[in-house]
C-alpha cells in the first residue's frame, strides 16, 4: 500500500522530486507537513489546509496519549476520522517530546519515566507502548521510538543514546502495525560524523519505505546541521523518502532539499503566525509593526493564499494587535501556503535541473 | 435604498416575518446578527458566516474608533472591504460601551469623556463624533448615540438619561450619512413604563426605516424585559424593523419575536462557544464535561452546521479542554447556526400562524 518513486533527480545538486503513494493519498515530495500536535493544526480547518494544497500533516503521539488518550481516538475510528482529515497523517513517536517537554524524566533500558507537562501525572513510555499508541491512532506513518539528544551532549552520551535508539528500534519493529501503516526508523548520532554513520548502519535494516533523520535542529548552528546532512547524503537509500524531522524554515528546507531531503515538518509557520509574523520571499515580516497600520497591500503581493487574496496587512495587523483569533488564522494559512509554494517551486527547479540556480536566486532576496 | 416590508403577521401573537432590503442585500426578519466587535466575528471567516446563512453582522464603533481607528478603516475603503464582508453591517454608536467598558467616564450635555478600556487614553465621544465615525466605517445601519442606564438606576436618573438621549438624537440626525447608510434611533426609559412611552414619543419622529429598543438586558430580570416589550409592542410603528439590542439567548429571541421584535444581536453565542458551551434545543450543553469524552455523536444530532456534520462532541471537548482554537471556532459556528435556524423556524411558524404553538413546543424541551 506504500510506494515511493523518484520522478527526477536534479543534475545540479541531487535534489529529488518523488511520488510517495500511501493508503490515504499520494504525496509529492519534497513536501512540508504542517503540525497538528493535538489533532488540530492550530486554528485551521482541514478544508483550509486542503485549499492551500497540504498533502500530509503530522500529529503528536505524546500529546494525544496524554489528552484525550489514544483509546478514545481509537474508539472514534482513528485519528483521520476523529479530526476529519482524510489525507495522510504521520505521527511522531513521543520520543522527542518526552525529552523536550517533560520534567523528572528517568530513562532506563526498558523506556522512559516522565511527568506530564500539563498535570504532572507520572507515565512510562516504552518503544512498544509508543508503537501501540500510534497503532491505535491509526496514522499512516508511525515513527520509531528514539532517544533524542540535544546539540550540547558529549560523544559518550550521544553514543549511548544511539545504541539505545538502535535497540529500541528493534523492539519497535516487533510490534505489528495496521495494514495501512508503516514505520520510519530514525537516524541519530548527534553532531558526530562517525556516530551518524554508525547510527545509519544500524537503522538501514529497518527502513522499508522511509527513513528519518532526527536529532538535528536541536540547538546546533545551522551549518552544523547542513554538515551532518552532507555526511548522510551519499549514504541514504535512494528508493525511499528521507524525512528531516522538526525543520521548517524556508532556508533550512531549501538547504535540506539540496541535500536530498524529501520531507519536512515544523510548528514554526503556525507558531510565528499566531505571534504576528508572516513568512515571505524576502524574509519574515513582523505584521505588528506600526509600518503596516495603513498598508492595504496583501501580506505578499503575488501570493495566491486565502489571506493574501482577501485581506490587507492593515487588517491582519489590526487583528493581531487586538488578539483577534482570525488574525493568527490568516497568517497561519499564509505561512503554510508559503512553505508549500516553496516546495512547489523547488519541484519545478528540480524537474528543470536548475536547483543551484534557484538557490542563488532565492537567497539574493531572502533575509534569514 | 432601504425598504422594509412586512410579509406576514402571525394571527396567534402578532409576530412578524419581514423583508428588509439594504444596499448590501436583503435581510429576512426575524434575524439574529452575530457580533464582530473588532471587525471580525471572533475566530470565524466571512465564508463560514455565509455558509451558516448569516445575513447581517454587527460591529462596534467604540472598539474600532480606538483600534485601528476609523480613519484607517475609511482609507481601507470602509468596513465591508476592510473585513471582506459584503452583506449588511450594523454598527452600534459606542454609547453602550462607553458606559459598560470605560472607566473614569464623565458625562455632560456635549458628550462623554472616557478612558480607553485597554490603554487608559482619554477620549471625548459626542453624538456628532459617533455619527462621523460610523460614516467613516461605512456600515449600512448606524445607531444613534444614546445614554444607556443600567437596570438599577432610579427614576430621576432614567428620566435625565432619556431626555439627554432625545437631545442627542436630534444632534445625530443633523449629521449627514452616506447614501447607503441609515440611522436607527433608540428608545430608552429603563424599566419605567411611562418613561419608555415618553422615550418612544421622542424617538418616533427620527425613525425613518428602523427603530431600536435599548437599555434592556442590562441587569433586570427577564420578565421585566418582557414587560417593557409588552408596553412598547402596540405603540411601535409597523412599517419598519424593530431591533432589540444586545439580546441573543434562544428564550429571549423567542419572547422578543412573540412581541413583534425583528432584529437581535448578542456576543453570547460566540462568547460561550469559546468557553466550551453549545446551544441546543434542550438548552446549553457544557461540552467540557467528562460525560462527553467518548461521546461520538455530533453536538446536536439533527443540526446541519459544519461542526455537527463533521465532528463529534468527543473531538470538540478534546479541543476545548486543550485550549485548541479550532474547538471554539467549531462551537461558534454551531451556536450561530443554532440561532439562525431558530429564526428560520420562527419564520415558518409565523407564516403558518402558529407561533403560540411553536412557543409551547419549544419550551417543553428547552431548559433555560
Amino acid at each position: 500500500m506504500f510506494k515511493y518513486e523518484v520522478i527526477h533527480t536534479c543534475a545540479q545538486t541531487g535534489a529529488r522530486v518523488g511520488k510517495f503513494t500511501t493508503p490515504n493519498g499520494v504525496i509529492e515530495t519534497p513536501v512540508f507537513m504542517p503540525v497538528g500536535t493535538l489533532a488540530s493544526v492550530k486554528a485551521l480547518s482541514p478544508e483550509e489546509l486542503v485549499a492551500e494544497e497540504t498533502s500530509i500533516i503530522l500529529a503528536n503521539t505524546y500529546h494525544l496519549y496524554l489528552r484525550p488518550g489514544h483509546d478514545i481516538i481509537e474508539r472514534a475510528g482513528g485519528l483521520h476520522k476523529f479530526m476529519n482529515w482524510n489525507r495522510p497523517i504521520l505521527t511522531d513517536s513521543g520520543g522527542f517530546q518526552v525529552f523536550s517537554l517533560s520534567t523528572l524524566r528517568k530513562i532506563n533500558e526498558e523506556g522512559v519515566f516522565f511527568n506530564s507537562f500539563f498535570d504532572g501525572s507520572r507515565h512510562f513510555l516504552t518503544p512498544e507502548l509508543s508503537m501501540k499508541i500510534q497503532k491505535a491512532l491509526g496514522s499512516n506513518i508511525a515513527m520509531a521510538f528514539d532517544e533524542c539528544t540535544d546539540a550540547k551532549v558529549d560523544r559518550t552520551t550521544a553514543k549511548t543514546a544511539l545504541d539505545r535508539t538502535a535497540r529500541w528500534l528493534d523492539r519497535c519493529s516487533k510490534i505489528e502495525l495496521n495494514d495501512d501503516q508503516i514505520m520510519f526508523p530514525i537516524v541519530q548520532g548527534n553532531m558526530y560524523e562517525d556516530l551518524r554513520k554508525e547510527s545509519l548502519d544500524k537503522t538501514l535494516p529497518y527502513a522499508k519505505c522511509g527513513i528519518a533523520i532526527g536529532g538535528l535542529s536541536v540547538g546546533e548552528p545551522k551549518p552544523k546541521m547542513y554538515e551532518m546532512l552532507d555526511i548522510l547524503k551519499p549514504l541514504l537509500p535512494n528508493d525511499m523518502p528521507r524525512y528531516l524531522m522538526g525543520v521548517g524554515s524556508a532556508d533550512c528546507i531549501i538547504e535540506g532539499v539540496m541535500r536530498g531531503i524529501d520531507m519536512f515538518d515544523c510548528v514554526l509557520p503556525t507558531r510565528i503566525a499566531r505571534n504576528g509574523t508572516a513568512m515571505t520571499r524576502r524574509g519574515d515580516l513582523t505584521i505588528r509593526n506600526a509600518a503596516y497600520k495603513d498598508d492595504f497591500r496583501p501580506v505578499e503581493e503575488d501570493c495566491d493564499c486565502y489571506a493574501c487574496k482577501n485581506y490587507s496587512r492593515a487588517y491582519i495587523r489590526h487583528l493581531i494587535n487586538t488578539d483577534e483569533i482570525f488574525g493568527g488564522r490568516l497568517l497561519s494559512i499564509h505561512n503554510i501556503r508559503f512553505l508549500i509554494k516553496l516546495t512547489n517551486d523547488l519541484k519545478k527547479a528540480i524537474l528543470e535541473d536548475k536547483t543551484a540556480d534557484f538557490y542563488k536566486d532565492f537567497f539574493k532576496d531572502y533575509k534569514i
